[in-house]
């Protein structure tokens, strides 16, 4: 099984609103919930394609039995969340009905004991005798050291089990000096941790820091990947318009099911790329569009990227 | 005991926000929970007060567990909800620290199925066995008939339990037409029912809809009360600043306590602004400053009303 690490889950909540002014009393006139955090929503997507796939990290609280009877729904993902005492967080994604736009409340999320920290390295590396990969996504609750996803990528390559990260801020950093097998930096992720705004530039600094491989979402420009096996740019075929929220999980999903399935390099970038592409697309945020995922994998477009070096 | 009717509770939620600026991502540095819905509000102060006060209406889904459980912590506030299958909505109360201003976000609560307000009307009628006084609160959850708080009127009466309705639109046109013993609108309220903008001549017409007598919260003016027993003007000894929110619900829990203690009217009046006001002052939403109260009802200022008659 694929194994997806959320340390900082989230009950994701949307309302629709007429139009959001604040200071005043609005009345939500639809409710939806799913489970949430990056690695949830990579799960997702992994399970779409066919891929076995095991969920671990904290859940508390309502909102975690919330979580938990959510996930318990969706089919061909396991729930090996650990209980903590702390609640779950939530999002809320409050849908402006006139302007189309989004704004996001997003809680902290629980306090971590440091003995439910333990208690989850323990949890952890049993999950990794059975993980075929494992992605670390998003960001850390309260209490969990800085530097746990290094530690994490440590049990991991001791394991022999491939690991990609999807984090950012200090984390990332750390994270990226213990030799992930991957990163998918967003844009402002890379900069952040490299100090350049040139893609190339700065993946491959990325790259230099300790990732075997990099590949940068860059929005509507696609993907840029610079790995031991060569340089590409993976772009959709047509300027997308839609709800980007999750394209970026989507992405992490197309790139580790390729790697579990030994594709080239340029079949998991048009994968990626067709999967978020088909999330940005879908109408409802982290969902994606199947058949326009199926149309966009044939036209997606991969060329090798020109080393700046 | 007292029992309050809240047929659409909710788990009212508190975020505060550096500013909220609409269309981007926010962190929401702190995260309350309550137990909400205007009559659990009511019921809060009037344990504060001393008495004995049972609630019931709807509560299900993970919200409701979660205001169930907060509800426990509430002492002399006794459970006698009744579980529905849909979830219990959530209010979501956004504070911007840089204005102090609330943004508030209300869900339409759940679908209440036919068999499910007949299993609360049976509740309902056992429950008057053994109560003193009854307050019917807020907004009616989709599903439930609006002239369901008439209904509950009439019972209440049949029992003999003195009964109060605090609530607004075709809900307390057709409550107050089944002659509950006070109502307690506010000045939107009022407006709506009779048409009148003013004061007086609203409340008078409140009163020969229906009510025995119809307290009028007037905000900082304070209550206009039409009673047989008289008319009275209660007004704060100063204009108050704070946060509005629950003062109309301490009001009830004053008039409420005023009633089942058998207090003349301006007694029972003065106890209303105190409370409200106290709540207002107050820095949490919803709670009341006791000093504070006690200090005011010494100070609030109870005067006879001069008929427009």
């Amino acid at each position: 099984m694929i194994l997806t690490v959320t340390l900082n889950t989230a009950l994701d909540i949307t309302y629709r609103v007429g139009a959001l002014r604040p200071h005043t009393t609005h009345r939500v006139s639809d409710v939806t919930e799913r489970p949430g955090g990056k690695g949830v929503n990579v799960a997702r997507v992994l399970a779409v394609l066919g891929h076995e796939t095991t969920v671990t990290g904290f859940v508390g609280g309502a909102t975690g039995r919330a979580v938990r009877e959510r996930l318990a729904e969706v089919s061909g993902v396991v729930d090996a969340l650990l209980p903590v005492a702390g609640p779950t967080r939530r999002t809320i994604a409050v849908v402006d009905e006139l302007t189309g736009d989004t704004t996001q409340l997003n809680e902290p999320g629980p306090q971590i004991a440091p003995s439910e920290w333990g208690a989850f390295l323990d949890h952890y590396e049993e999950l990794l005798g059975a993980a075929s990969a494992v992605a670390l996504c998003g960001s850390l609750p309260p209490g969990v050291p800085v530097g746990a996803y290094a530690g994490l990528i440590k049990s991991a390559r001791s394991a022999g089990v491939p690991v990609l990260l999807d984090t950012s801020g200090e984390p990332l950093r750390r994270g990226v000096a213990a030799r992930p097998d991957l990163v998918k930096p967003n844009a402002d992720e890379l900069a952040e941790l490299t100090g350049s705004h040139e893609p190339l530039r700065a993946t491959q600094d990325a790259r230099r820091r300790g990732a075997r491989a990099v590949v940068a979402s860059l929005g509507a420009e696609g993907l840029l990947a610079v790995t031991p096996e060569g340089r590409w740019r993976a772009v959709p075929p047509a300027p997308v318009r839609g709800n980007p929220t999750g394209a970026g999980d989507s992405a992490v999903a197309g790139l580790l099911s390729g790697l579990v399935e030994r594709l080239p390099w340029p079949d998991r970038l048009s994968r990626a790329v067709a999967l978020s592409t088909a999330t940005v697309r879908a109408p409802a945020a982290g969902e994606f569009d199947r058949s326009a995922y199926h149309d966009l994998l044939e036209r997606t477009v991969v060329t090798s990227a020109v080393s700046m070096a």
